[in-house]
């Protein structure tokens, strides 16, 4: 069966960036497959918004993984699950490793807020854990995996709580020092400059990760030079379907049928492609013979 | 609290055409209630895509439950939702209605193929249920229900096996006479020819109800004109939205950022809102506060 | 439908003791209502143990409110649930507040330690939130209830962090002046002496509740003489099941039959009965019967 | 990691009876693991009476899976689930194999009643499949199955349909012939008899498996002679629960307090073991410390 977190392994080890995208469900994942992503982030806030609840810690461990779990059902490419702050201390984030790890997810990501969390883009107070408790936490995770290849990324959010790039590089030292299999250093500036002096600076032998939701101007080929290793795009896939369902909703409203926008639809049986339909009708008709049907 | 039951008799009791769009989350749901759509088709044929599998009775009541739970939580306009098959015989069916019942949801929709079902759309062979049999089952769903309002639907599915107009007009008119609240013709033709004869032949108060995925030429001006009370558009959002992933997907990769996207990405700001973020924030902060943090 | 918040004011406002039974599932509700219990007590210490790990926040708030759900379900008496520490701050319990009241609960208890949370009884050392952080989180609580009859209990867990009477009966009156529609201070005492004292020096209209875990000589009508409304027989259904359950097994594995147990077995018959299988058998033949089998 | 699927098959290839017990959530799998059974058994019956609801195909594929996949997290045994009729045709069986299989779970029994099914121990009619159509479901699951060792047992429900002898031989024998690793031919009788005739006609290398619920005078020594391999206690777990939990509840509710029965009950200390709460404790501590708590 596919070993998502070797691949993952190996992906980080040979040359060139590791591209993932976000997704919320099996589908979201499919998607991120077709289209050659390397991976796939289960993105704690796509998953919020695909409930229609405020990405604020409101959407459970027990959530989070029934969705990593359908993702890894449908693809073969390695799902990284992120996981909040790790929804508590040391036990109940080993308690979680075990779950995401036996669920076939190649990795998860860890943030160092206090809980509950809010979004990081959000507007208002961010507050950090200490970085004692944190590594407590991520040592815990360490010592809980079972298996060599799981990836645990540790997120230093220290710029998005008003922090500075010292307190940032302090932060993403001390994980890497901890047993980090990568480091995201997260920002919300408009531009790379930040982030770009602390990849200058990394002295670790640690993989670095980046989220360029904000920074979305910097190619990957940018970050890949400023020696960035994992490039997440972690919320566009949600981003952009929104856009096309309000465009076509509002034009179905409009003009009474969907006509004006069948070009924009995929067909029907792309869908059924995807979602693997085409397997199941011969197999439907025998059933259909055995049991006596028509 | 919002009452869909009620909601959906009302708007079925007055002039007009009743317009659903189908959904397959809480997000979706809202996306309808907020371009205006009467209500929501929480389709099985999206919920089966959304797990990437194939959409043959391989989700289950259970997580059809949970799935309109979530969107009877988000939204204050009425959730239909398609129950497939019904999930058994009369006695499952009855089972499954309290539950749907309980959860908020407006109605549900059985159709008269037997379990397990195939997707209408799907090449290849489509069983029926015996009339009996179907009617045994709607009449166990009417028994069952709590409230007066709750709605049944039957979905009649004779064209989409290969019967003519008189059985779907059999079927059609016994399923009114045993106490369906509305009958939903399906029909797979490229035109709205077939439907037309049977709404022109349609003898019962019981409203009719129409899907347009093939005959989407067809405004719901005319399907009105032709004594169509509710119209659903059961999956075009779930095929715009991959449509634009494919295509935002594509341009990712080839142009390593998302810029030349941005402007077809809904703004963070505005997932924020329709998730509820925006309401969280006063109260995060307090409770920081109030937990003598920074 | 049978308002359980409705029937649990009612119960707070007669004379006598309400009497409440733990439970993990449905099943347990139900052998509750059966034996004349009030109510049940959703028992987060019972539902951790059925799930085989620790009570220590591991279950989330969508697990014990799949579970409350069911019980709702299944009885026609009150369901009030263990919430815990109520599962993150304000925000996060009010959101719980609305899941649980749609669900059909009657009411809900968080107690004042921080998260995650240790058993009350586990060896060790327990941190107790700030009055002020538990107090906003109580406030945000009764905000967002929706209906006027929800009941949300304060539990004091100052005497199991090794304060006094003094720091239980503050915490106490605090919360009850803050909302607390009962107050329950938690006791690991195996005497009665402490909670005497506390509850001879109530001063506050708001109920109290006793769990007698610990002090389990005191009967239901010593607890009534001191004041207290409700008494929880919070973990006494599973431990005995778990009893039963070891001396069965070791007896099958012994003697190589169920023969000399027999005696100690609930006939399938009573089961069939409990769950409702008796309801189903004539429904089934009809079915069988309407589509054509044997 | 424990490997369920490779231990069944060491257990049934060598000599000796092999033992399993009924089990409904993780709890019962670790008590039966804990009493040295050799497995547990996935219980339909048990499920859906731990969900208060009848045992006739309402509790979905899905539910079971969650069930069993908490058992598998819990025990080093192999865990078999009970999937009733196979959730559908073959196509729906072969999905639903795959899920189990990525649980965990070492093997799945399906039966050759027609869906929805009823108990079979229940009053009523049952209707039995045809032999080519549960030959087909049974097939299907066997190639769907992506390692050698997982295990699909056929039950033969003839003899609880009011069939012979003669039919529940030729369905075994059609069942083993068309790959099932086991057959379990099911019987209500109060006597081993009907089953020891089939059981010394068996001419297949098939091992049998029993229920011995009404013919529980049959020792497994006795069972073992006649040439069953393995046995099943499918239900007396929840019965023993249930009798005890009857007669503790109605004692409280007699006394006035536990401790007439505080004997019976399991020491919190016994649950928290098994449950692990004793690993928590350390970590817990150094969590409390390491975020600056008291």
């Amino acid at each position: 069966m596919f070993n998502g977190a070797a691949t993952l392994r190996r992906l980080l080890s040979q040359p060139g960036v590791v591209r993932l995208i976000g997704a919320h469900n099996a589908l979201g994942a499919k998607m991120a497959e077709r289209a050659n992503f390397d991976g796939v982030w289960s993105s704690s806030f796509e998953i919020s918004a695909s409930y229609a609840v405020p990405d604020a810690s409101i959407i459970t461990q027990s959530q989070h993984l029934a969705v990593a779990r359908s993702m890894c059902c449908a693809v073969e490419v390695p799902v990284i699950v992120d996981c909040d702050t790790g929804y508590g201390d040391g036990f109940q984030f080993a308690h979680a490793v075990r779950r995401f790890e036996e669920a076939g997810v190649a990795g998860v990501c860890i943030e160092d807020k206090t809980f509950p969390k809010l979004n990081s883009f959000a507007p208002g107070k961010q507050e950090l854990a200490s970085i004692d408790a944190f590594v407590e936490k991520l040592r815990a995770g360490k010592r809980a995996q079972r298996t060599r290849d799981f990836v645990i990324i540790a997120r230093v959010e220290a710029l998005i709580a008003g922090g500075d790039i010292h307190e940032a590089l302090t932060r993403a030292r001390a994980y890497a020092d901890s047993g980090a299999d990568a480091v995201l250093v997260h920002s919300k500036s408009a531009t790379i400059d930040e982030l770009a002096i602390i990849a200058k600076s990394w002295d670790r032998p640690t993989p670095l990760v980046s989220i360029p939701t904000s920074y979305y101007q910097t190619t990957v080929e940018e970050l890949e030079m400023l020696g960035i290793k994992m490039v997440i795009y972690a919320n566009q896939g949600l981003r952009c379907a929104l856009r096309a369902m309000e465009r076509a909703y509002a034009e179905i409203m409009r003009s009474g049928s969907t006509a004006s926008i069948e070009d924009q639809l995929w067909p029907m049986k792309a869908v059924f492609e995807l979602q693997g339909l085409t397997d199941v009708e011969p197999i439907a008709a025998n059933a259909i013979s055995a049991r006596g049907g028509q």
